[in-house]
């Protein structure tokens, strides 16, 4: 229990507002006697929270159909669909998608661009971001006002200035990209970027495989490996916000060099290229090439499924020194790790039993990702949302003043 | 922010009074006008505060003398010297120790004694802490009461049940210890277990090495390597309180066996027997051995200095795989990895620059133990009086009651 903890009267209805626009936020419409029970407040404090929420024009009321019981059937409290909304990006190698999304997690709109090699600068990153932004603004509900955005991107970014410290599939290092955005948007929003599997593993938690559970690792294999750590209910960030560079965990001294300089790092044993390497792949390592594979492997075609069963043996190995450590509930596999675990269940389970201790490994469930392809944009959105949540009152009067 | 955060204003006075109390333990004696800054409370809230914690024993007030300045010194507020106290237990494998803690971390008094191979049974160490507590007690201040139990122990225990999933070097497996001990203590006294390595890193974190970070790892090394893990400013406990398993991370496939089964792991590479066997030791592993091959070491003789140094290489390995996963402030090396740390930083730091990415290699700085060798006895005397600091009133009515 740290200072913060301290209880001042003032802050208990700032404290209340927070706290009933997160649970709307988290689970959508609800009943104003489901809330009053759920947070154990009583029906004045609820009352009150609910005027202040819906005069800042966060959330609407309205009176359900009428239901079968006796007596007046309780107000539905739910986001107001011409109420706030975020612009969430995700930023990989080839890719951003840009998207619209609102209060309660509801895309409202988005656009992908596939972005050229020349096109992964910082500023030509930003300059696009705007752009797309600017055709989604259109496409919202009338009225609809943006209250933050948030950016899931593969790298590692600094907790205080948020400068992207690397990003090496963008050829970033340094980067204040925070401060390139923060320029091309009203300086009344606030701008948040994060680490992709630090994002992905916040919507899992929050809407996907991870739901309830305290402890969950969100692993993302792309051509780098990243991880997202759920630690008792809250994001694992490490003291700089660099936590979760678990593709650079060594596996095997005696692995291949792995593109850091060390050898046998994960990455270089269950990364993308790993795995056309393992199942033979002779062409050029294009986009799509992994799709393919993994194509070939559920068709049954040996090489692949040899180099799937290769990848899963190491990625087994991991996850045993992972669960050893952290004891966590479910361990998910996102990006190219999911198929892995699809057809290569078996492989990975074997390493797991030889190389975890009985107690965590009696614990865990491996799955992939509840919002398939979508954790990390949706993760951006929760991101984005964070200072409205924390504080409503305060957000929503930035941008009035 | 959770369910938990709601504010009930008729929680704020038992939210503050354990707050104070918890500042004064950690901080000991204070000035009453240090407190009300600190904590940002106003003089009549402190002051009532206070009161309560007098009233219940726990704390005493004094006039300090005279200072130079005008008015009327602020009173100092400190643990009562004849206030509560717990038991804290460090159970070893060979070794038990049995000490009384005041409020404020002061060790009153102590009791050492070896365990024999045949005395390492449960119910024969359950009985061993009742008889040294029973000469302990004799030695506090009079008036003094007993509020908490706390153990250390080289082993895994599950969190709600306190079950001792294992603890392989005292030969258990789902031992119900708690109950053993609940049975022979007074039934208000709360009894509560932990892993050596987990208590360890608390300790080290409230008053030790680790103070002020936000993030940590405690290694410790004895035959088994165990971890305890600091995150945010709160122990990383797990789903089922079993993380930390770090001696079982494997860091090299074609390594040597290990206790578990396994090949390659931490332990089987870092541990008390791989520096023995690295340094050339023949004789048999005493309890003592360890000592000698570091005294050696110390004294320059080469096959001691080349085992310190091949032992450093693995742990080097082994921490930049958790400076990769956690981005932690601080590493201290505890145990039998305190003189590798003294002899061989060399060999760990030159892993480490190979294997840790910039970013968080940068922030990490490695320590010994700022509590020396009692780091988990006094860790345990922090588990023991978590259910004051927590709840002061209800702690001590129950004693009452």
């Amino acid at each position: 229990m740290g200072l913060a903890d301290v209880v001042r009267p003032e802050t208990a209805r700032r404290t209340n507002r927070a706290i009933v626009l997160e649970h709307i936020h988290q689970h959508g419409e609800l009943a104003r006697a489901d809330l009053t029970q759920l947070l154990g407040l009583n029906r004045s404090t609820i009352a009150s929270v609910i005027a202040d929420l819906v005069g800042l024009g966060l959330v609407s009321e309205r009176v359900p159909a009428r239901s079968d019981g006796v007596g007046r059937p309780s107000h539905l409290v739910g986001p107001r669909s011409d109420g706030p909304y975020v612009i969430a990006v995700e930023i990989d190698a080839d890719h951003v998608t840009t998207s619209a999304v609102g209060l309660g997690g509801e895309v409202l709109s988005r656009d992908d661009h596939d972005l050229r090699p020349h096109d992964t600068g910082s500023i030509a990153v930003a300059d696009r971001i705007l752009a797309d932004a600017a055709t989604i603004e259109r496409e919202v509900p009338p009225g609809a006002f943006l209250v933050g955005v948030g950016v899931s991107l593969p790298g590692t970014v600094r907790i205080g200035d948020e400068v992207v410290v690397q990003a090496p599939n963008l050829g970033w290092r340094d980067e204040p990209f925070h401060e390139l955005l923060a320029t091309r948007f009203p300086p009344w929003i606030p701008i948040r970027l994060a680490n992709d599997a630090d994002v992905g593993a916040m919507a899992e938690h929050l809407r996907g495989a991870a739901r309830g559970a305290s402890d969950a690792i969100y692993l993302i294999g792309k051509i780098g490996v990243g991880a997202g750590m759920i630690v008792d209910g809250k994001a694992l960030t490490g003291a700089g916000g660099l936590a979760g560079e678990v593709g650079h965990m060594v596996l095997d001294p005696a692995g291949p060099v792995c593109r850091c300089g060390s050898n046998g790092c994960m990455e270089a044993l269950v990364g993308e290229a790993a795995l056309l390497r393992a199942s033979g792949w002779l062409r050029p390592p294009t986009r799509h090439a992994v799709a393919q594979v993994v194509e070939a492997a559920r068709l049954g075609e040996p090489a692949a499924r040899a180099g799937i069963a290769q990848v899963g043996s190491a990625l087994g190995l991991a996850i045993a020194n992972l669960v050893n450590l952290l004891n966590p509930e479910v361990v998910i596999l996102g990006g190219s790790l999911a198929p892995i675990l699809e057809l290569g269940a078996t492989s990975i389970e074997a390493q797991l039993d030889r190389h975890a201790m009985a107690g965590p490994r009696g614990m865990v469930s491996l799955r992939t990702p509840g919002l398939g392809e979508d954790s990390s944009l949706i993760g951006a959105a929760e991101l984005a949302f964070q200072p409205l949540l924390a504080d409503p009152y305060g957000t929503v009067q930035l941008r009035l003043a």
